[in-house]
């Protein structure tokens, strides 16, 4: 099985191979891709179809002087087991060594840490603009995948390439395929180009001033070890597009392109029962039946959100997907807003960092109410490319913006609905990930500013979001065994603004505030009721997340790390307490 | 002169008017705007090659039952004009009652506020997809420059645009500018789209799977009136490429139109001297001369930057400009700095927003040792669309960001050129407006983290940001002669971290701390410094803006409702010395 692999430590030992070898290097690649990643898990198709252009580029190219970047890099799987890190793949013990992203703290091979899309081609126009500007000679490349392209950074970056003068090149490997099925205009296009053979005069690149070449056989290794030899040291930028299949050589992957995209570890179980996700869907589908403008939206990625192919499809035109295009996402919304309609934006919370100026501009300036719900913020065992914990800052400073954080099950349902309904402001949902239920809920509409009061004490009050008041409340317990007081208890459901009547009337029998954050503290909640209580004799610690990028944490260990343990809190209180 | 403009004061009146009637209106609306904006300064290339469409738009379509929808809006003024605002352009006595971008809040004509550029095509989509759901019939029309069709945002709901289904007509208003030359593959092939009468195949919208017509005579409103009812209620959308002259009608703007994309009021002067823009060009022409591989980077909004078009020409290959593609901008100087070259990105403020991500992600997760000078960050007297007072938040919460504010001539040299040189992490430098030289510099390139103190005092320390220095010292000033107490002064020339000895330091002697921040509060620095103090007995007080659209705020009343004046900063301590 490892006839080839085996000998293989780097791309120098891999330019030995008579190109004859290289399909069975690929095999040899592929087969252990699978026997990997459907034990630990990872990304599956974007992989196995890519196997063999991983092969030709370090083959024909003189990687590490010429420069590999990958968009998204979730592709990048082969490009690793050749380049010094094969063991990962082949012994299940060395898997977590490294990344499933580029990283150049790993290899001198990985140029850029790269988690969302977009963004290799305006990597490689700086790349290429600084080997010019230094005299220097090598080839740039950067790899693009045809979810991306539609994502506004792809579209910047080739208009940029196109006038850049000089080599290079970009691989634009089109699957046919996002993470879900592509959406939007250019994939027709793209379409009558794999029809065609890359004859059509209907060509988005070349009507963006790029050269252009087009490989029907993206996974035969000989033909585009050909192309890359003919396009290697070319004198300006082109692209070369190949057509891939995406989960090539597993059968499963092949026939089930959406959910083979990323798969779970075998270890892994699916949540039983209901999830954020699934009461997510039902009340939608129900404001759906009932009236026609409800229409949810999401960008490129259904899967985090919940957003389920079968309830895709039967939202029919009450659902619409605009690809990865986070900016668009929030403006659409927006008009939908405007329009009368009811929209509600599903995203990670990682994402929404591209929609900054929108949420400010589109959004809040504008006051559509439109409905953003926010998916896996908070600590993750993630990579740092994929932290989920800068959305209260993404969204939290943004004038106009109503953002709701719910603990329970019946708070977030209760929000959604009248969120859905109302008609007057934007608002966003920081879906909580631990589906909690009190039997109760503290969020009135009448009242979207008011936190709400879970346990009255004195001396002590905890100020949690979201999740956090299972900590607030078991912190509140120890208090009360080793200080004999009652300390009180919030849920500080609106993040956006301060129920300054709540605050006032608090530091009027406490002394300390203790605010719980599942996010980075800078730019976040802590740090305004800080500033609120700067002026008084109330004292504030603040519990969240230092601002770091930290990568695949486990859960547990963010809580270590950022002290949130009940004993932690009390201990902290009691020194400040002393005056410490 | 007012043969037909008298008349009108809505779309009604428009359409009452015979179509031969509509090239004298023209005249009249571009000899109105002429002799207004040439006295009050705003928006003139782009509004004098719009007028015949305004009309044409007016004349045709069922304004404001079908949906007009103005990309950045920059060029709505003879739209103003024709929906019951002209007064503010036949009399400057009214000029200022209405804004230079649309503003649903002047009028039911106005679909949304914009200011930002590439987003008109977005929010149609959302206004068409809320019709199509509603049941309703009407038109929706986006109005999208050539210059702004280099943001990704524009290219993503094109994209999407095409899978809409319905009635969307897009008009691409193409006069062959961006507010400078415009940059960028897309911009060959519309130049060739304009050569051919729109007959190339090779055609970007087509490519995107949009319909297409193309109208040569885009300043000929008989010829505009005969398309726009050739496409009133079409069943899908379609892109109405229009070419026209920008700064029609006036010889000098016709000539220079990048001086006359936006004008000064005739009252204005150029700041003599120097200015930071001054000192920029002067030091990086000095750099470039010195180290090829410097290289200066604009998102096609040069002017507030300083770079003019001597500077840019006298770079050569040093200068970029990548057009309006600010996300582009961040990740290429990221490509630039990682490839070896220096690169320096200079943005305003506002616009910032747009690459929140970048900063996160390609940046600031890759520390790229590259440089980000913000332009136009603070209070001033502008549209709330283009606010500069986001951009700590954008950047001062970010990891990996070493976040500078000088707030003297010297400072901003110093800090500007050890970034320039140093290889190790990527800088933010926050550029103040005025210009103020201490003959000193309080950073030492040595410390970057450091903070500089200024005046050694007690009981009272201020802590500033940028130019609130002079602030900062009139106030200690009056506290000193108010309560004979001589109160410590510090610049807070890093916003990204923390000068913990520092604040440790006073901590022991100060039993309040002053914070002072042009920018908005919420998520700023003066927050940081209250989570700091939260846990001691220092109290805090952080001046700043509030989480609030502001629009066109003279700047010294900014100073009022936020409370930047010593007295109130001295009354304020006072009371809070007594324990008010």
């Amino acid at each position: 099985m490892t006839e080839y692999l085996a000998g293989i430590n780097s791309p120098e030992d891999l330019r030995k191979l008579p190109v004859s070898a290289l399909s069975g290097l690929a095999s040899e690649i592929r087969s252990a891709l699978i026997a990997c990643v459907t034990q630990t898990g990872g990304h599956m198709g974007s992989n196995l179809g890519f196997v063999e252009c991983a092969i030709a580029l370090h083959y024909v190219f003189n990687t590490p002087e010429d420069k590999l970047i990958f968009d998204v890099s979730h592709q990048s799987y082969a490009h690793k087991m050749l380049t010094g890190r094969k063991r990962a793949y082949l012994d299940s013990a060395h898997y977590g060594e490294f990344s499933g992203f580029t990283n150049p703290g790993e290899s001198e091979f990985d140029i850029f840490r790269a988690g969302h899309t977009s963004q290799a081609v305006s990597l490689a126009c700086g790349m290429a603009k600084a080997r010019d500007l230094l005299g220097l000679r090598h080839n740039v490349i950067a790899v693009l995948g045809d979810g991306s392209l539609s994502g506004g950074e792809a579209f910047e970056g080739l208009d940029n390439a196109a006038v850049v003068g000089s080599n290079l090149i970009v691989v634009f490997n089109d699957n046919e395929m996002s993470i879900a099925p592509n959406s939007g205009g250019i994939y027709d296009g793209l379409a009558e180009l794999r029809r065609t053979n890359g004859e059509s005069s209907n060509n988005l690149f070349r009507a963006m001033g790029l050269d252009y070449r087009y490989v029907e056989a993206g996974n035969d290794v000989q033909a585009l070890v050909n192309v890359f030899r003919e396009v290697k040291d070319i004198d300006h930028p082109i692209v070369v597009h190949i057509h891939t299949l995406k989960g090539k050589g597993l059968a499963w992957a092949e026939e089930h392109k959406e959910e083979a995209h990323s798969v779970h570890a075998q270890s892994w179980h699916a949540p039983e029962g209901e999830t954020f996700q699934s009461l997510t869907r039902d009340l939608l589908a129900r404001k759906m039946a009932a009236d026609p403008s409800v229409v949810a939206v999401n960008a490129g990625a259904p899967g985090g959100v919940g957003l389920t192919p079968e309830f895709r499809a039967a939202c029919g035109k009450q659902f619409v997907d605009v690809g990865i295009a986070e900016q668009h996402g929030v403006a659409f919304v927006s008009g939908l807003a405007r329009g009368g309609a009811k929209p509600v934006f599903l995203v990670m919370a990682t994402f929404l960092q591209r929609s900054f100026d929108q949420l400010i501009q589109e959004l809040g300036l504008n006051r559509c109410p439109a409905t953003i719900l926010v998916f896996g913020a908070g600590f993750y065992d993630i990579d740092a490319t994929h932290a989920g914990t800068t959305d209260i800052v993404t969204t939290g400073n943004v004038p106009g913006l109503t953002c709701l954080a719910p603990a329970t099950k019946e708070e977030y349902l209760r929000m959604l609905e009248w969120s859905i309904d109302q008609r007057e402001r934007p608002v966003v949902i920081r879906v909580p990930e631990l589906l909690i239920s009190a039997g109760s809920c503290g969020f009135d509409p009448e009242r979207p500013s008011a936190w709400h009061v879970v346990r009255k004490g004195r001396q002590l009050a905890i100020l949690s979001i979201g999740a956090t008041i299972d900590l607030a409340c078991q912190a509140a317990d120890l208090f009360r065994e080793r200080d004999s007081v009652e300390a009180t208890v919030v849920e500080a459901l609106n993040y956006s603004s301060f129920d300054e009547p709540l605050l006032d009337q608090l530091a009027k029998s406490h002394d300390l505030v203790v605010t719980l954050e599942p996010g980075i503290l800078c730019g976040g909640f802590g740090e305004k009721v800080a500033r609120y209580y700067g002026k008084t004799h109330v004292r504030v610690n603040c519990y969240g997340g230092k601002k770091e990028f930290l990568d695949r944490v486990p859960a547990d260990e963010f809580l270590k790390i950022y002290h949130f343990t009940p004993e932690d809190i009390v201990r902290d209180a009691e020194e400040m307490a002393r005056g410490e």
